[in-house]
């Protein structure tokens, strides 16, 4: 398939990488840095093109959205006006109102865009989604996820990308309703700046609890932070009326000592979440170019990468209310987590 | 030490073998039902007696009270009166009034009384409180408790008891400010029956999730379960600045099976809370009795059953209401949990 | 039921409690040393008599055996001739010769002995036993058996209890057997003195590998050592054609601190392996008494202990050797272990 | 550098991949098979050429051998008389014999040789050579080795390869001694085919035990099989006078299912020792070229794989004669798993 990629920062050239090892062409590559557009031309022959100039010539069969989050729905419209399919990262917009206009203008458009929510294709995940299909759990009760990051990322980088709750957030309600295929109806959460004060700049918080009540009934927690001392630590947990789910990341100790004192050490060789969902990336872009080919719908439709904003946006208003704050669904297709 | 048993059920039954094998007199068991207290004497030698009798008579030097929680408040009280040292299962009183009006009582009069909030003396929650104490997870920063019983229980003990909140939740309420040696400010609260539609007729859920702000900030999330479909499981999680405790009952899965096609079965023989906490009880009982003998305050003082009591019943307030809740800890001594 | 206890040491004053706390009577206590026999005495309301006078005077329906190693067989002879029923500990003599003749002669008179292979009681290995009883692991090919010690035993219990192949490794070959239902048919041994030079008094090692070939092929390893720095540690571990089955002690470690170096550190509150078998001890006891009661053969026959010894001096000849050494088991029904 | 690559099977094109991922230049591909070197040479470019020619046309700074075994020494030698450098997979040759006529050469000539036993790249491996090291369980005292495959190699690869003893066992006798640092002095062991019958056309075995007493009298256990019905099975566990190491693969079970039953169910995604190692391999590659660059000797000496050798050579014939085996270390440099 031939595509073309735009945006070629981290994100950008991890997508080329992948392109090209899946035997994909790489056709363009649209940045307004020309540095960083020339060094993924280098590596795999694309041609380097303004993005309009590009759709309009069409260049690319698909095209796949790595840009900073600030610029994802300018060039998702773009797609969508040039009837082009798109693979765009998460989130949708630079905030929710222009993540809803572009879903909106994509739905009229009949358009074919898919949000890159690539936690959905971590194999552990994957095997909690089938067990729950498959009714291991029974009736869903209780629903856990951890989600707590190596360090503070740069207040730059926090401001951009939309803060604790649009940012890391999004991932992991989108987790939530994806595993039990359900869809919200209402969220309580409170949030702390515990050791980041200078997240008061970004109106952010380092810390948040959130919880979050499903169609159903079950109850989802969600611990966020920033930074666990201990490295990347991310868990989900799904009880229901006939069992239980479990799985975590990094998902164990490889040597272990045992001291004099009895005690056991357990360490492993330290990963960083890159290097630990690298595969999801891979597995999502052939997840959207196997869709397009066979004429079938995007895999994680644009609907999905909404709902976690309108999540996110419900959470955020509840710590500034201290109140219980209905989750707005309507216009979402069930079909998004439930497929 | 000569004590007296208030309570000859299945609790006093406990008390009362704990009293005997730790080499205390049993002199006199107090028990409306004349066929519960005759089965304690049988047993122990102890004298059947009315309880106001008893204290009059000068039969004990200390009281401890297991009958049903509804009559809890009034013996205490009696003892109270009687000047007679008791150590009182949770909870205080019928409700929060009566467990106010007995602090309140207890404080005037100066009287020595313990409240058995008996997980303190689990080994492995004594393990978690020295690590924190002794700055094994610098500032705290995110706790987690999970609570899921593994059948619910009758309704007419869930009547009598209190509640999710103030039966099953006092202990971790107790367990997350002793834990972290803090008081609490405000509680965020959801409640559910999701598997127990009958709990309706006590006004009770068989799921809640309580998000609790510490007076440092921290986050405490309780998740209750009536019914765990595979048995009791209870754990801790303490994460702050420097690293992470966690612990968890059944402490283990003893015997693995690794299967043919790489799964991996682990399986325990079963233990009820019962046998799991059966130490906890005895431990609760010597650190009374050691106390009053060498004259030094209750090791649990009836601030600490009154503040599990205060949280629970906020925690009541913010489920019926969908708001943060401060939580209201005018006169509590800190003390109580920090000790 | 109505016992005599010959020996009232540590392990005797063990099997009184339990005698006791089962509801039977201890008629009876037998020891050269007054203090200790008044001490059971006391405890108990026992008789202290003489081990002779005692038998002949019909003072016990059965007798218990713990004295010291080298006195079991004299004790465990008198009992046959008498026709009284026993429980043994073991060994059952102070060497293979004694041991031999007791069997003959039990034989010889069809009388009833039990051998407290007490191990054989523990409920996490009696759920490995089950699994290749139903066939989880298919053929069993391959089975590791670990034990090491918390310390190295006195020197003069190591004389008198017949070293580390016959004291400690008699329970695990034993069991090596039991689990796999199979008896022996060679061994490869090696022995060494790494960190106990005086035991080269008794002719003895502190560490020993010992390869154990099967009656059907299968080869069991067990790695022994009187010191692990950490505490005790025993585990078993069966594969076979269709799945391993694995069991360790201690189970579990309890309570889990990360550090902020990404190290998890283990810690249960330490236990023994007293407190660790103590219901083995009681669980042997009433196997002993509920199989009289019911007139059925002892659930572990005298051909087990004796089985146990032949294989440990056997493995005592590899050593010296360094040859590949038969086990001779002749004479030993399959039934000892098989049943 | 400038590398070629003699053998252009399974293992040649992981070299191959692993040459260019690491920005080597892959000048020449040698093999007898002309379609399998015209795929390496298609995919990087390689010149096809005739080992002899490549060497004299001086084609490559340096030479990786990953022909099959019987072919290595022959390569080898030929490098060592041309001088060219070279990193070879194991064995060196095809039987002892060839392997020390190959280790003497070598030694004559000075030539820089490397062999490719890739185990000691292993993070996890490293990290408890470096416990070792540290003196993280004090003086060595017993080793234990598991080495499982997931199923019984096709009969034409155990016969080309050495067998269990030499193909499998190489790799652990050189971990067992390199973890500890020690040569070994003898060894026991036993053989059986249980469940592969058709072996005994190789007069091989599925099922091995070995102990080897090292240096200082530690005693090391390797359990071989070449079926783990439940998958790739590799553990190592040290323990000295101060404590415990251990490791293992799979690392761990990522998924957990808890049944109504309270059995824990734990799953991984499935990994072949092929992905599990693969990142040693690169390692390995990356190691010999440092080390050319910067003058330095080989990290793994011809010496090791001629080690390896020499203890599979006294297990085959322990096995054979059922006695304690001495392994005849005459002339090989300590360095060689010291340094």
């Amino acid at each position: 398939m031939r595509l073309a990629l735009v945006g070629a920062g981290r994100m950008g050239r991890r997508h080329a990488a992948n392109i090209v090892a899946a035997g994909h062409e790489l056709a363009a590559v649209c940045d307004p840095d020309p540095k960083a557009a020339a060094q993924v031309s280098r590596l795999t022959g694309a041609r380097r093109m303004e993005l309009g100039k590009m759709l309009a010539a069409g260049a690319a069969e698909a095209v796949v959205i790595a840009s900073p989050a600030a610029a994802h729905a300018a060039a998702a419209a773009a797609c969508v006006r040039a009837g082009v399919p798109f693979l765009c990262e998460k989130p949708l917009g630079a905030d929710l109102a222009a993540s809803r206009r572009l879903a909106k203008l994509a739905a009229e458009r009949g358009a074919y865009g898919m949000v890159s929510l690539n936690r959905r294709y971590d194999r552990q995940f994957g095997m909690l989604r089938d067990g729950v299909k498959k009714g291991q759990v029974g009736k869903v009760e209780i629903v856990k996820l951890v989600s707590r990051s190596e360090k503070v990322p740069p207040l730059a980088y926090v401001k951009s990308s939309g803060g604790l709750l649009r940012d890391k957030g999004a991932h992991f309600f989108d987790l939530a309703c994806w595993l039990t295929r359900q869809l919200p109806v209402a969220v309580q959460a409170t949030g702390k700046r515990l050791f980041c004060p200078e997240l008061a700049a970004a109106d952010d918080h380092d810390t948040a609890m959130i919880t979050l009540e499903l169609a159903d009934g079950a109850l989802c927690h969600f611990d966020f932070s920033r930074r666990a001392p201990y490295g990347q630590d991310e868990r989900v947990e799904i009880m229901g009326s006939k069992g239980m789910l479990q799985c975590s990341f990094p998902p164990a100790h490889a040597c272990v000592r045992v001291r004099a004192d009895g005690v056991a050490e357990a360490a492993a060789p330290k990963s960083t979440w890159q290097e630990h969902y690298a595969p999801t990336y891979a597995a999502a872009l052939d997840a959207f170019t196997a869709s397009l080919r066979r004429g079938k719908p995007p895999p994680i439709p644009i609907g999905a990468g909404l709902l976690a904003e309108l999540i996110a946006a419900a959470a955020a208003r509840s710590i500034a209310s201290g109140r219980r704050t209905p989750v707005d669904t309507a216009g979402i297709d069930p079909a998004c987590v439930a497929a």
